[in-house]
């Protein structure tokens, strides 16, 4: 019979010390975890960046990935953004009662191995449990995530993106919205995949480079158009991008034109969006290219100063010609994507 | 008419910035939340603690706090017990949709309010929001916290604990948890109340009163054996304590009559353990007596050599002059309650 989390597993009690040592110690095993004590001691330099998020993505399991993976590229991803290296995450679980035991393993494994992708290591857990509508059980994963600032680390800010700057993409956009979609509507489309990934080569190549990076945000809720009206917000410009520029694979494609989805306010868990001293650009996209999960980078636009009368915004041109302003994400109540 | 958490407050869009700026900004404005970047760069020094709870109590307001007080403490106070001054937390939310708008705010104001009185403050943050089984909606909170581990830094650890120490408890047990379950039950018993508190003073005390401390947790989910069980294992040592002096008020001790509950296996949110040389015990004793939320600290028992042929254990001498042993917690399933 297979074993399901009850609510035992929260309890604190035997059960709970149980689950921890057979699931989560087994699989993230680290002398930081071995000491099981409530807190981790972790050797940093003398600034660090800190962040957090929670995933309760549903499905927890989809093609090219599950909420495991997402959860240690999502932070990891947030930290880099930061001009941090990303050095140690901590994961607070939510179960559901139900949740199979099998399930939970595959998604802690991933966890374990997308962390050894990223090069950081999980150095403490918390585990609850809690009553479930549905009697197959879900899970739901908070990571925080600390990074240490070396002593020349650039520094991203969204207030540094410039008139002249120009903004590369790392690659297409909408798969992991369209993804979790698809599944959500009951529907087995094999050409979508997630592209949740960590980024850290992309990142790490480009500070090596030393191309002249003024921004790095990583596109996800709200998608590209959000991030991009947040720069433009943030730095009193307008952000001009070209409609035909911007990489979108064909199955998303098909997928946004039936549903009547635009790929620009589709979430993402793998692509980063950067803004660039145009005399950088070029090299800056050649070092994307060559880096994992950046093969499909462009370049998709360009900042302007904000023309008199006008305000920040971020503005499409389309196939056709015409310039249309796009604002952020409004009230869009798409669930659990992420 | 009331505004209530919407799908949309989970968007990533213009619904969620809003959310942040006017709820969790308004309340927590620090320096580095005001970067409003997705990572936050804090100061520290070489070595720091960290730690993660997720928060899932229902109700999330009960008499003595509320979730967001809760998820301060608890972390806090983890921190605590790894010999680091707590400095630093995140703060993730999972919201479900119909969450009174007004019910957040009480939840995030009480959160601040009690990180300022623990001294620690929420650099970074994450909103989710998913769907709820009920219409009135309800919030957990992950809390990762970084503290700074200074250069005599004490080292409280579970091995630490040996024969002749003194086990010191910081207050009465099982008003947590019964304050919780009674609610949970439908009733409205005045003379319970939550003991939810950061207890920064007891463990600061503590340390500047060099007092031979070897090994502090803090008493929750599981209650007052299970942690004396990872103790007894941990150092492979038998302790036993006296019912007699185990400080359990009325209000708890009638509601445990009336249910059969035994409030060594009640969690706490503001209760501490300690492990002390002998010589210290007194001094040790007094000085949390001195400190806020210490004034009902006891002895409750001290640690012995495992008598041979027998194992780890913790034994409870009875009023009656009996010893019982007394195993951690066994998959009680009582949900929720932190």
């Amino acid at each position: 019979m297979e074993e399901i989390i009850t609510m035992a597993h929260g309890s604190g009690g035997e059960s709970t010390s149980r689950l921890i040592s057979e699931v989560f110690a087994a699989e993230f095993s680290n002398e930081y975890l071995a000491g099981m004590e409530d807190a981790s001691v972790v050797p940093v330099s003398s600034k660090i960046a800190m962040t957090t998020d929670s995933f309760v993505v549903t499905p927890y399991e989809y093609p090219g990935g599950n909420i495991g993976r997402l959860s240690v590229c999502g932070t990891v991803n947030d930290l880099l953004t930061s001009g941090a290296v990303p050095k140690y995450l901590t994961a607070g679980f939510i179960l559901e009662e139900g949740l199979p035991i099998s399930s939970l393993i595959r998604v802690v494994r991933s966890m374990a191995e997308t962390a050894r992708e990223a090069g950081v290591i999980i150095v403490t857990g918390d585990t609850k449990v809690i009553e479930s509508a549905s009697k197959d059980g879900g899970v739901m994963i908070n990571t925080a995530g600390v990074g240490v600032i070396t002593e020349n680390a650039h520094c991203y800010k969204a207030t540094q993106v410039k008139p002249g700057d120009v903004i590369i993409l790392s690659g297409t956009l909408g798969e992991h919205h369209a993804t979790i979609l698809s599944r959500r509507m009951g529907l087995d489309n094999e050409s979508l995949e997630s592209d949740n990934a960590p980024l850290i080569d992309i990142v790490h190549n480009l500070e090596e480079s030393g191309a002249a990076v003024h921004a790095i945000r990583d596109v996800t809720r709200g998608g590209l158009a959000t991030v991009l009206n947040e720069y433009a917000r943030a730095a009193g410009v307008q952000i001009v991008i070209k409609q035909d520029a911007i990489p979108v694979k064909k199955a998303v494609k098909d997928f946004c034109g039936i549903l009547g989805l635009d790929p620009l306010y589709m979430g993402n868990e793998g692509k980063m969006t950067i803004a660039v001293d145009p005399a950088d650009a070029t090299k800056a996209l050649e070092i994307i290219r060559g880096s994992k999960y950046g093969a499909d980078a462009a370049i998709i636009g360009s900042v302007i100063a904000v023309p008199e009368e006008e305000k920040p915004a971020l503005l499409l041109e389309t196939s056709l010609g015409g310039n249309r302003i796009m604002g952020p994400l409004y009230g869009e109540g798409l669930p659990r994507i992420c």
